[in-house]
């Protein structure tokens, strides 16, 4: 039998590193123009709830993808809010 | 103590609404152009693995969660594959 937690942190590498080429484009760009706040809002909401569902069950996958996840759409967020004021 | 499959479809329900946007515009529109193959290829690789993850744990909303967004994910890689051609 595979260990779960296993297949969770390829999981996890793959989801969160999916973010990291547009977290790197606004990082070099130091621009955030064509980005959707409301879709980054929606995405950060439920990576937190993600990662209150990962404490409840004690995924330690759930639990580090989510935060990792969590802290580059932040940066996202932080940045198209920045280059709208 | 709340029941964790709460807060997980919740958290299934943020994270999947978030794609959405971007595959009724590709549906409108008729086109993928501006849209990363690759980052869709690694965010459906990833969907995947954690579909595997909550089969593994059980937990049904980790498998509902991700059943959906990969449905969508694939429609969108479909649509960039044959905007390509």
């Amino acid at each position: 039998m595979i260990n779960p937690e296993y297949i969770g942190f390829i999981a996890a590498t793959l989801t969160t590193s999916a973010f990291l080429p547009q977290a790197f484009k606004i990082w070099k760009s130091k621009t955030a123009d064509g980005l959707s706040l409301s879709m980054y809002l929606v995405m950060g909401t439920g990576t937190l709830s993600w990662l209150f569902y990962g404490l409840l069950i004690e995924s330690p996958s759930v639990i580090v993808a989510n935060c990792i996840s969590f802290s580059i759409i932040l940066f996202i967020i932080t940045f198209i809010i920045r280059s709208k004021m």
